[in-house]
């Protein structure tokens, strides 16, 4: 028998219990049912609505039920339509009257809101976590390859030289960024609802700043329609995941493209990678792609809900249950991609000689210009007239580094200085890299400046 | 061990078995698998590929491992990737050798998207029957309300009366349009990949055209590289059904708002309602409001599996596996918001007293001004002294029905002529339902003709 | 002539001119793009890369394109690209070499980045002040109402009394997070990239410190590979809109659904309606229904862009240039809804009495419940039995508050007491308000703290 | 004065007008509400509801307008909502009250159904047309590089030898998938709403049958309220562009790749490659870029628009005007990209060196295995053969085929026969292509066949 069904007659049909029922999903919640029952029932007893017997009973209950979810014995019965249900069903199997009493002041719209927003918070802590781990896997990757160049890419094209370093410490800033967004969603997620009933409050004298100093929220809601309709923080910590998801997918489209054979820049080992059924020599990149490829799904956890909460009145209503399906599928994907992602970058091996041979003559072109720059031509001359040496060199088939004096003097903005080739003798990874000293730069002082900061941050941060 | 591991040493990583793994999801395709393996081992007797007494074998072992599978007896392995994998291991298993042959001249890329076409086009036949059974309901549902009026709403304002059976079927103009769609999707769907190999097919002498006839497909692909990374048919499965599912969702809107107690329009029965484990008085409308959430979740799947194929170069990417879970999920949701939404209509009491009352006199102002245009009037003349009509009548806290011959005198645009309050007379409930004859008017002789012919469509059509 | 065209040779096809330039769009940008200009013309002459002759020339120019630009006599050339060659372009036409000094030490990369952040910070400033300026008005409507009362619903059914005051506070509530996450955004957004250069940096002795200074940036990007391709301070921004504008379909939906004939709880004035083509009496809510309906397009610039960004390599590539239509639409369309929603709260006429008539006796079947709770009766048997007086009622035809003594008597629990008619004697209104005087309740004394406090915000936050 | 304005008193409010008026962008519609006005008024003539000289000078007056349009020289007035009230309202400015007959019959809600219809009957048939012009361009680069080799990837690691005009013929089938998709959404949008009205018909003796055979419709719409709130034609045809624009992402995504440095597949022509503003060098893949990137946008104007049907009760609601934005640019965009796609096609220069290059010997080990499947061993013995073959040639630095006798020799499973060399000397390129001559396969004989295929399909169908 349903725990609500004293003013309907007749059976639920099939069909609404096959759409209605969340105890499929929800039962992933026990743990904070268990929690917010605890905390609910010291307040009763404090309130005096419980008896210091009732309380005791009701704590061992809750304990034997925790045990019963712990050790997998907890058993599911037809009538329970949702964790909720379930867990004070089970109580009132165990200790008869005082569960009957566990639900007073309170109704299933500020528990399970209760309930998801501790999920949230825990979940955020442990992907949080899971960020510093990759972090330090990048740090300690950076650390490793102080000394490797590769170009740096725009379009996919050789731009500029670059310390793999500074690469993988771009990365570092992403997930700092993550790292902050999914702070500041878990502090607003830590708003008790409990209290505020079905929608408007309860008449009987609780102790809603009790119950959230029990529980760990740092302060209550201040509105008892918005608290029992507000999916913000579910909203939010989508939203911050998405953008975790989409820093990953990047990282997986970089780790798929740099160990192609075209590329070469590194290899997965064989832990992180997977044959073919058909094809023996394959050794296929699944992880990266994987990583790539679930950003599709985070993002549509949040659009789809999103697109359920448009256009819903005050104050609950049933369209909110799917709010817990997406933020669950979220957490998951975007744990299991950051595991994937830290393993990865552990395991990976570069192969610096393949990215110093990306490195052409033509990525330093900008650094000749700069040159040009400091000698007083303008930009847009100097720009000009090294794109014209570019194209020369292009067309005898050489690389600016090849071409003659005479060949560099043809290059010149009209009316600018013929190119003098001491400059182009200047050029090379080491002026390249040197040379970038400015704050954010590629210079390897600053990209090991930029290390030691982030391990401080990984270390300490929180 | 894998069955792709030859050329691997060492072991695969937990990070990437958990992340990599579909067995959880893709044990479902296990009656696909079967077919698909049936198949194909057939074809490879017929072009000698395997002996009688292989193929005999072979056949056992499916028969073997499909009633495994029917009850349940069907164990999966730790080291089963897949739904292929695991059926492959446990024929092999069962016959030995003749079970190492089953996999030959075929890849997992083209053998899972067969499993997944065969899975699309049958889920497709099974939400197209139950199309048929709600619309089979709207349509006992109009023949049963006939007679019943109310306000057509745009804007959710009373706009002209219409017959309550006018109003559902506009339903069922939807779900004939869903179901043209669908049909159209699983015609794409039927095209069998099989024999695409990996990628660019196999140097093996098989008859793709046999395996396509046994499996019920209706054509064959024309290409290896798109035959393996060819989506198109799961996304345009996932349209449909999206569009299938906005529909549902206004349809969920509309009983939530008939349902309230300031329409009243009609009353959900107890079978179809919950109670609030807080509120005793509450009958909730849950399963209209989880037809119109859960529109959020199908949309979502389409637009992460879009995300997720874009950008993916040819052919075969592990991104795609990702094609499954929101297929699943999008069939499944669907399937239950049709199943919801024919037990609602089914037990859908309707109100017509108070749909009736809902009908005030305002909603016969188009009507009035259509008869002044029979009589010559401009539209726009007619249009603006009707509206004038109904300021004066709100400005005196009337009706247009109650107003005196001298004050519809009042109502005249410019240089036109007073009306005669004759034509006001005129008005009324009959007068509107009836001058609706027009094809797709609210003419009870056009709404049953439109039920006669919906009656024809629904029993005999596919 | 583009200005990159150095090593190019040959036109540009039309094909890729229509859809690469952005200037249709991004013209928007040129007052920041002048700031940006300014900043950086001013840090070039302080590292000596202009001289002071120069940098006057400059700034005489800016000003001249900048009084272009506010008068409308900007003439934007063929061969613009986007807003950046287009004021250097004319920034040059009218000051010769020096503006061909104007690009030195930075790359469009860095430079739209920085002016889209300084886009993006003011528009989330002016976002603020327009939620502070609905803000505003929903505080007044609630003092305006504080002794209005409705019935508070969920599942769009009524569940229990609460102020119309409370109701409003809940659309604070959910403004005030949205002003959180938008300031959170802004803070993030306030990272100055330039100096990133194309991906690297420069090796011109450049002094970021002083144009993040400048243009009021509070710090300056680590990572310059990160600072030319983070986009997450777009993704952020329009993730918080996509809230802001979920909110206001709520907002949007309950007007449409109150200002109904048939719950006739409020009247949107003519200035905020409009009438039909067709039918003479409409007045219709369109205001309120686009609130709800540009939900859609807002949450489609988030998911549109996070797609776009999805499987991108570092650092820079041309797909991002899709961040800026998204995000000025996003600004626009949640811009537009604010204002069309502080309006029709500004102009809302409430009908008192139709709310009280929808405060029907059921819905204080809780407060009943709640007072056998204080009574010493489990809550569940508290719940069955007045779920069962409302049965007994809705049998009779008549509200609980009509029934007997005898007939109170006959609702209790197996086991419990009989209900006495007294305390169904102390339900109503008043009682109902009053006792829920819990924080967060809809007690009057509560709603107003509330207000008071929300005042306090509106006015003094920032 | 709005032409709706009979009830009403006082002027709309701006920020009504802000958020309301659709003119600057359905203005665009000019065309079709043109049409639609003709074939609407010579039905009412033939219905006797207009006079000869009625009709006669509202012909007159279309025509005039139509040139306005045509030459700029249209006024739109502040009054003018949209492209509908803008055309009525000049009609009347020319011929007078004939132009106040103009809209007899008709409500905005069928007139702008009709409208967006003829739109979109038109949009996709000149999409259609630009997918063919993209088709040719493929099959004359298929035709082109008949003999031209490169590996077929799967992962982006090499899999088996291809074509580059097999390869290039995958997009051919995709395209030809998107050809029919689009021709479905037409048909379907070939459905007159035209005499709808505003929700239930109209009392008029409209001929419905006429302006549907005047406009080009294939048959009328069956409900009325359906007539006019039916938006399964625009999100069908949004659904089947964001299939195109996700088959197009692909190509981008193939065409920056393949013309990276380290890939060196192709070389883009300077007229579709842009520069940088810093980066002399620099030669980027722009349009390619953009082909990936504007996937997004396309995908979130499906998105976006399913959001805002999502719970729009029957039967018109304003949300719904939120319609044409997403399909003028989902048709705009997709129409820019399948050009740049053609074009850069068209202008592509393939290095056959590099492909060839890139077919290293283990790209035939799936060739291995099928043989020694032909000599009688089971495919699983001989994949793990051969991928034994491959570990050791990597473990030596060698390729496969520069393995002697003896090596080949250890590579066997447990009980088989051991590798004779012999098969491994008949691997090569020539054979594997050869050897792929199942229907769908790469062999040159299929690739041809599919050439000669497809251009039929292309020159004649329709």
């Amino acid at each position: 028998m349903k725990l609500w069904s004293g003013r309907f007659s007749g059976a639920t049909h099939p069909a609404l219990d096959a759409i209605n029922k969340s105890i499929a999903f929800d039962i992933r919640l026990w743990p904070y049912d268990i929690r917010t029952n605890r905390a609910h029932a010291k307040m009763l007893r404090s309130v005096g609505l419980l008896s210091a017997d009732e309380l005791r009973l009701l704590e061992s209950a809750l304990d034997s039920v925790e045990k019963e979810f712990s050790d997998g014995s907890f058993e599911v019965h037809e009538s329970d339509e949702d964790i909720h249900m379930a867990v004070e069903r089970r109580v009132t199997e165990l200790v008869g009257d005082p569960g009957r009493k566990l639900h007073t002041a309170r109704s299933r719209n500020d528990q399970v809101a209760t309930d998801v927003r501790l999920f949230t918070m825990d979940a955020i802590g442990a992907i949080r976590e899971q960020i510093r781990g990759l972090v330090a896997e990048l740090i300690q990757a950076a650390e490793r390859s102080i000394d490797v160049v590769l170009p740096a890419y725009t379009h996919l094209q050789p731009g500029q030289p670059v310390l793999l370093a500074h690469h993988l410490l771009a990365y570092v800033e992403m997930m700092r960024r993550d790292d902050q967004r999914l702070d500041d969603a878990a502090k607003r997620a830590a708003v008790s609802p409990l209290g505020s009933g079905a929608c408007v409050g309860t008449s009987l004298p609780v102790d809603r700043q009790m119950t959230a100093d029990l529980l760990g929220f740092s302060s209550i809601s201040r509105n008892s329609l918005d608290g029992v309709s507000d999916r913000d923080f579910v909203l939010e910590t989508l939203s911050a995941l998405s953008i975790v998801a989409m820093h990953l997918s990047r990282l997986g489209e970089e780790l798929v493209v740099w160990s192609s054979k075209e590329f070469g820049f590194c290899r997965l080992g064989d832990s992180v990678s997977t044959g073919s059924s058909m094809m023996p020599q394959k050794k296929n990149p699944d992880g990266a792609e994987l990583i790539r490829g679930k950003a599709g799904r985070v993002f549509a956890s949040l659009s789809g809900l999103l697109t359920t909460m448009k256009g819903l009145p005050l104050a609950y209503n049933k369209d909110m249950q799917e709010d817990k399906e997406p933020l669950f599928d979220a957490v998951d994907t975007v744990s299991l991609s950051l595991e994937m992602a830290r393993v990865t970058i552990e395991t990976l091996e570069v192969d610096r000689n393949r990215m110093a041979a990306a490195v052409s003559p033509e990525v330093f072109a900008t650094d000749l210009a700069e040159l040009l720059v400091l000698e007083g031509l303008p930009l847009r001359s100097a720009h000009e007239a090294v794109g014209q040496l570019v194209r020369l060199a292009e067309s005898l088939a050489k690389t600016i580094s090849d071409l003659t004096a005479d060949e560099v003097a043809t290059a010149a903005s009209e009316g600018d200085e013929p190119i003098d080739i001491a400059f182009v003798q200047k050029l090379g990874i080491e002026h390249a890299i040197r040379s970038k000293s400015i704050v954010g730069g590629t210079a390897t002082s600053e990209v090991q400046t930029a290390i030691d900061e982030a391990k401080i941050w990984s270390g300490n941060a929180q």
